[in-house]
């Protein structure tokens, strides 16, 4: 039966000045594509409704983000290979230099993944009968985890977001599920202070990662799976921790792919490579490319415009397997905004639907695409219905 | 922070004979924004549903008129300034000219105002427990508010809408209160047609206005204010009562422009100015122009298109004012049907969105626009969107 890779190209949509990256990128194959399959818009949520990493992936997934979507943290832990349990409270992390309780930087100098690694040893614990699991990831980069009975992920943040003072977590309703969690945090917050100030892995550096951060609180609980929902074996080829997450949630298997990093040096041609070949043993491909939304962040125009053509590079690989390919974004990130926005972003999809006289795969071009204007909600369904493997409505 | 005006052309799409009235008007102006910025079509409630003046208003700013619609009458009465309570029951009212109960002339020969206002004095009083709150408007046009426990807005008009006999008001639902609300609205029917027939205003009058009539009942009741829901401190610049109504029950501000009528010699530059000068103290800006919709109810083409040219000429002004500018209707009149249709309209956007290749701001150019084709519960999201205030949904 027919198979699909769907491309996500994180950030992908933008506004023109004059020109949007998409527009001003030499993109040959892409446009190939475009002129041989059909194209569009899509709002990943709804129309004008600003996509999260986390929310507009669900959406395209096939996940309401209004019934499925539990916080940031779970994704970020699932990300990191942490096998969560229902009611389990996970938050994402950051390590931080702190002097007299003010954060003086949010990334304790972005520090390296190496040393990142020391310090993390003896961060896991138990504090009565809560188990505490960290895991640090990239960077500064990392997922907190609390595991026991009675815990709720309705606490703040102890991250200030900003330069500023290092928070308190403070319960956000009335619940002594709450309290309780926002009190372990506290203790687990000054526990951590002691034991990366005391360091030997911190020795030396100007900006010692001294205190541990967390943010996005969220408790997780088990959803159908993908294959239950969409009887597709499906598989995840990405770099970004949340990515991995957001599949891992969905119990897709994920790649292993040392040289996708996540960055704007990632390995697109070995992604490219894995996503083709797992197609032997897979029956959908959810490939993410984060570069270009990075870029965005940076504001950095030719950056933008050097990973998409990157990417166009390795197109012809993705296209020689044979699937079905459906490429577009999880959100736009125009570059002159620096953030997401609620503009829709440009579909592509190849082989299985109709053509339309679109020569480009760009912003303004896929607006008069034949596929129209589509929703998240609607790219399963669509992939559904291009590999023949959509079920009948009815008789 | 980006700013945005909502310019609401009552009554803008129409059909072709073979031409539309946009299509036929002379409109440079908004042809320069249609050029520079994005278009679409937009179906105010939902494809096909034709739009009351009320119903399509409300859609358009935010609120779901199956969620917050409460009736034409509370929108009359708060548009003539009258400060409803929760509970209220309102009505819209034309003074007429009855004798022997039939309606000789539902309007009282177009009375005007300054008569009216003299025979309104009086028409506020209480009956038992209730009291009855009058206030006229424009010519024949007017409000009344019950105020008082136990009231219901489940009752019939008397206003017979064609020339016919003054109906008695009835109950439509088996309750006490509606039929207690029924009989006050007799009673007070009998009570005003004492007054106005023996009132020295009415001497010598050919077609005395010697009966109230009421219509359209509805049941005041507090929504979230425009500000809560969309954080815009909001203006409104209208001169019919209606519109002005809406604003107010958003709880917007309302502008005071006496030149402003709301009807074909209205004075769209005073509006256009008031709308520009507002920004200093608002961001956002809900301006309405009556002039089309009364053209296409009476049938006439050339007025129709005349009344766009004039709008046109002061699109600079917007224009200059710096903000993001969104042109649409709130529904289609077509001028050969006299009335409300479900036809979509055109919209255009000016600024934060993408362009397109369209040129020319009418119904057909604008159906092949990058927007594609939007609802009205997708403008206010938009606007968000397109000024920079639009939140993020997930992280």
């Amino acid at each position: 039966m027919q198979k699909a890779i769907l491309l996500i190209i994180d950030g992908l949509g933008d506004l023109p000045t004059p020109k949007t990256p998409l527009q001003a990128a030499k993109t040959p194959n892409l446009d190939r594509l475009a002129k041989n399959g059909i194209n569009g818009m899509l709002s990943p949520i709804k129309r004008y409704i600003v996509p999260g990493s986390d929310t507009g992936h669900l959406s395209i997934l096939g996940y309401d983000p209004a019934v499925f979507y539990c916080g940031r943290g779970p994704f970020e832990a699932l990300g990191l290979g942490i096998e969560l349990q229902e009611g389990d409270v996970a938050f994402r992390t950051n390590f931080a230099t702190v002097k007299d309780d003010r954060v003086e930087d949010r990334r304790a100098g972005r520090i390296d993944t190496e040393t990142a690694s020391k310090l993390s040893k003896g961060l896991s614990m138990k504090i009565g009968n809560v188990e505490i699991i960290f895991r640090n990831s990239v960077e500064h980069r990392g997922a907190l985890v609390l595991r026991g009975p009675n815990l709720s992920s309705n606490v703040s943040d102890t991250d200030p977001h900003q330069e500023g003072v290092l928070q308190e977590c403070v319960p956000l309703e009335d619940s002594w599920e709450a309290k309780r969690t926002a009190d372990i945090i506290n203790r687990y917050t000054e526990v951590a202070r002691g034991w990366l100030s005391s360091n030997p892995a911190n020795k030396g550096r100007k900006l010692p990662a001294n205190a541990l951060m967390v943010r996005g609180a969220g408790a997780y609980a088990e959803v159908p799976s993908f294959f239950e929902r969409f009887k597709m074996h499906g598989l995840c080829v990405a770099g970004g921790a949340l990515y991995k997450g957001v599949a891992a949630y969905l119990k897709m298997d994920v790649a292993l792919v040392p040289s996708a990093t996540g960055g704007l040096k990632t390995d697109v041609r070995a992604k490219a490579e894995a996503a083709a070949k797992a197609l032997e043993g897979y029956d959908f491909v959810f490939m993410h490319i984060k570069g270009c939304d990075s870029a965005s962040h940076d504001g950095n125009f030719n950056a933008k415009k050097k990973m998409l053509e990157k990417i166009d590079k390795v197109i012809p690989i993705l296209e020689k397997s044979g699937a079905s390919l459906v490429i577009t974004g999880d959100h736009s990130t125009p570059v002159s905004m620096k953030s997401h926005s609620g503009h829709e972003v440009p579909i592509l999809v190849y082989k299985g639907e109709r053509n339309d006289k679109i020569k480009k795969f760009d912003e303004l071009s896929c607006a008069q695409g034949g596929l129209g204007h589509i929703k998240g909600k609607d790219v399963l369904p669509l992939i559904l219905n291009i590999t023949g493997r959509a079920e009948k409505y009815g008789s």
